[in-house]
C-alpha cells in the first residue's frame, strides 16, 4: 500500500532536525539524520529482545539509562550488526564527535542504525556525514530528518499530536523507519518521538512502555524480529508545564496521545509492509486472558496460510480457526465464531451459508478491514494485531534484496 | 519441486489396499484410502497437537489407544474440520459401515480425513465409496491407496524398507500425504505405515515415537500446525518373527529402518511444499542443549526473510544470525558461524571475503543443500531441521486455494 504523504511543517520547540546525504547509501539517497534538543531532555528507549543486538543497540541502551539525553543520531543504509568488532568501535567514535560539535557529553547521543546486516559501517562518511548535519540543523528539519532514516520505507513515517498539559499547549511529534522484518514484539523501526512537553523519565517511561504495548508490539509483517528495533521519546520541557505525573488527568490525556502517535506511526509501518496491500487487524475475544488472546491474535496474524488468503481475498476461516488452534491456550473449536469485516461466517461453531461467504469475499476486497475471532474459551480476554497480506511482491522483493 | 515417482510395485505381507474416486473431490479424481490387515495389527500413532482437532482425529487417537486396529480409511477433498456437530456423526458411521463390511469391529477402523476445512463431509459418497473400496481390496493396491489420499499434493508419496529380524525378512512401506501446510510439530500429513513385523503395540510407540523426532517433527514448510495431522504404524505380525524387543539387536536394526521410512516420505513432503523449489537442511551446533538447538533451527527454518533468501539464492547470513538470535535461546553473536552449502560465510562472528560469499551463491543455485549454524553458545547441542524456500508460486497458490 502506498500511503500519499503531505509534508506539512512540524515544529517541537526546542528540537533541531537534520537529514543528509553521507555516502553510506550508494544510491547517494540521504543517509543520515541527526535530532538536537537544545536543552537536556528526559528520555525513555525500547530495544530489540533479539539475543543478536547491534552495536548501536547496545551503546543506546546504555546512554538512555543515563535518563537524559541531548541529540539522537541515525543512518540508515548499514545496521551497524554482526560487523565484528568494529561495529562497536564505529558506534562510539561517532557519539564522541557528535558530542564535540554539539559541545554535548558523548553520552548524550543516542546511536541508532538501519539497513544492512553483516556489512562493515564505513568511518570516512560518518565522519563527513557528522560534521554536515550539525550544520544543516534547523526547527523545520523534521522531514528532512525523516526523510534520512529510511531504507526500504516506500514513504517517510511522521505524526504528529498537540495536546493542552498544565495549561500549556504541547506537540508530540514522531518519525519512524520500518517497512519489513516487523515482528511481533517490536517492529524493526527505529522510531523517535519528541515532545516539548516536561515528563520526568520514570513518568515517560511507564507511558512509553503503555503506548508501544497496543501500537508498536501488536503489528506484524513477516514475523522476524531484527537485530536494531530502537524506539525513542525525548521530552525537552521547553513548554515549561509543570512536570507530568502519569496518574493526573494531564498525565493520562498526554499518554493517549503520545500512544496515538504510536499507533499512526504502527499503522503506517504495516501499510508499508514490504508487498503488501492490504492492512488487517485481528481482533481476538472470549479468551481467558488478554494474554492468550493477543497469542491467539498473534498466530492468526502471523500464519502464512491466513496472510495469503488475506492477499487472496479468500474468507477462508479454517485457517484463521486452524491457526488459533496452535496458539497453544484454551479454545472451544465447538463454539467459536469468526467475522471478517462485521460479515459472520463462523457462527459458535457451525459454517455460514454461502450467501454470507460471498458477502464475506467482497469486504475482503478493501485494502483494510478487520477480523473478529471469538474463541469462546469462557473468558473476557481481548486483544489486537495489526498485520498484512502476503503477496508475490513481499516474497519477490525479499529474495533481491539483501538486508 | 517435482520429483520425478516410479510406482514399482510393493506388497506388505497380510496387508490388502485400495484408492477409489467416490465423489467428494468435485474433480472426480480418487478420494478414498482403505488398507486393510487380514489379523488385528499393533498400531501406535500420533497426532496433531492443535486445540483445533478434526472429528476423525478424535475418533482415531481413541481407536488407536486400544492397541490394535485392523482397518485405516482415509478420505480427502474434505479434511471434516470445523464442520460443526455432523462432523462426528459421518466419521462415526464410516467407522460402522467399513467395520461391518470388513467383519470387524467399528473400533478396529482407523478414520482420517484431509482437505478443505470447514465443508460438511458428504455422507452419501462415503457410503458409496466404502462399499466400493471393500470391493477393490487388493494386496497390490498399494499405491491406489496412495494416490487416493492426495489433495494439494503434486505425486504420491511411497517409501519402503525390507530388513531382517529374527530370521525372518519383513517389510516397512509407508504413504504419505502432505504438502502445504507443514508446521514445526506435527506436518500436515496423513502417514499410515505398514509393516508385517511382529511389534507389541509398547514398542511400536517407542519405535514411531523416536522416528518422527528427527523426520516429520524436524521438517517446516510454512510453519501452520494443521488441524487433521495424523501417523500410524501398523504391525500385524504376519512375518511369524520372534515379538521385537526394542533395545535388543533387532529391535534397534528395525527402529532404524522404521525411522529411515519416516525421513524418506518427510523429504518427499518438504519437496512437495506448495511452490518450493529448494529443499535446504538447517543443521545448528553449539548451543547449550539439542532443544535449545532444535529452537533455533525452527527459528531459522520458519523465518519468511530467511525462506525468501533461500529462493533468491543469496547468502544472506544476517538473516540467519537475525533468526537465530530471536530463538530465545542462548547465542553468542561475536563467535556464531554460518556455512553454506560448506562455504564459511561468517567466521568466529567476523564475515567472510566477498570471494566466499560469490561462491556460496553459486551453491544456492543447487535444489538442496545444508546451511550449517554455529550459535558458539558453549555447549554441543545439536538439530537439524528440512525446510523449503518461499516463492512466489507459495503465495499464488495459497491464495487462490481455498482450504
Amino acid at each position: 500500500m502506498k500511503l500519499r504523504v503531505r509534508e506539512t511543517p512540524i515544529r517541537v520547540p526546542g528540537f533541531r532536525f537534520a537529514g543528509v546525504a553521507c555516502g553510506i547509501k550508494p544510491s547517494g539517497k540521504r543517509d543520515l539524520a541527526l535530532i538536537h534538543s537544545e536543552t537536556p531532555a528526559a528520555v525513555a528507549g525500547m530495544f530489540t529482545r533479539n539475543r543478536v543486538k547491534a552495536a548501536p543497540v547496545l551503546i543506546a541502551a546504555r546512554h538512555v539509562r543515563r535518563g537524559r539525553v541531548q541529540a539522537v543520531l541515525v543512518n540508515s543504509g548499514n545496521a551497524n550488526a554482526c560487523s565484528g568488532g568494529a561495529g562497536a568501535r564505529v558506534a562510539i567514535a561517532a557519539c564522541r564527535q557528535a558530542g564535540i560539535a554539539l559541545g554535548i557529553s558523548p553520552y548524550a547521543v543516542v546511536p541508532c542504525s538501519t539497513g544492512k546486516i553483516g556489512v562493515p559501517l564505513p568511518a570516512v562518511p560518518m565522519v563527513r556525514g557528522i560534521a554536515a548535519a550539525v550544520r544543516a540543523l534547523d526547527p523545520n528539519g523534521l522531514w528532512h530528518a525523516a526523510h534520512a532514516m529510511r531504507t526500504t520505507d516506500a514513504f517517510p513515517k511522521v505524526a504528529s499530536r498537540r495536546v493542552r498539559v498544565g495549561g500549556r499547549t504541547v506537540t508530540i511529534a514522531g518519525l519512524a523507519k520500518g517497512a519489513g522484518m516487523i515482528a511481533p514484539d517490536m517492529a524493526t523501526l527505529i522510531v523517535c518521538i519528541l515532545t516539548d512537553a516536561a515528563v520526568p523519565p520514570t513518568a515517560l517511561r511507564a507511558l512509553t512502555r503503555a503506548g508501544a504495548a497496543t501500537s508498536f508490539n501488536a503489528i506484524t509483517v513477516d514475523g522476524d524480529m531484527s537485530t536494531n528495533d530502537t524506539l525513542l521519546v525525548l521530552a525537552n520541557g521547553a513548554a515549561g508545564n509543570a512536570p507530568l505525573v502519569p496518574a493526573s488527568a494531564d498525565g493520562r490525556r498526554f499518554g493517549r496521545e503520545l500512544a496515538a502517535v504510536m499507533a499512526d506511526l504502527a499503522d503506517m509501518v504495516v501499510a508499508d509492509g514490504e508487498g503488501a496491500s492490504k492492512r488487517v487487524r485481528i481482533t481476538v475475544q472470549g479468551a481467558t486472558s488478554d494474554v492468550a488472546a493477543r497469542r491467539v491474535a498473534q498466530s492468526v496474524a502471523r500464519s502464512s496460510l491466513v496472510k495469503t488468503a488475506l492477499y487472496g481475498g479468500d474468507p477462508n476461516w479454517g485457517r484463521i480457526v486452524c491457526a488459533a488452534g496452535y496458539a497453544g491456550v484454551a479454545v472451544d473449536p465447538a463454539r467459536m465464531g469468526v467475522r471478517i469485516g462485521g460479515v459472520p461466517v463462523l457462527r459458535r461453531g457451525e459454517p455460514a451459508p454461502d450467501a454470507l461467504v460471498r458477502r464475506a469475499a467482497a469486504v475482503m476486497r478493501a485494502d483494510a478491514f478487520t477480523v473478529i475471532v471469538d474463541v469462546a474459551a469462557g473468558g473476557r480476554g481481548a486483544a489486537t494485531v495489526t498485520t498484512s497480506d502476503l503477496t508475490p511482491a513481499y516474497v519477490r522483493f525479499n529474495s533481491a534484496y539483501s538486508t
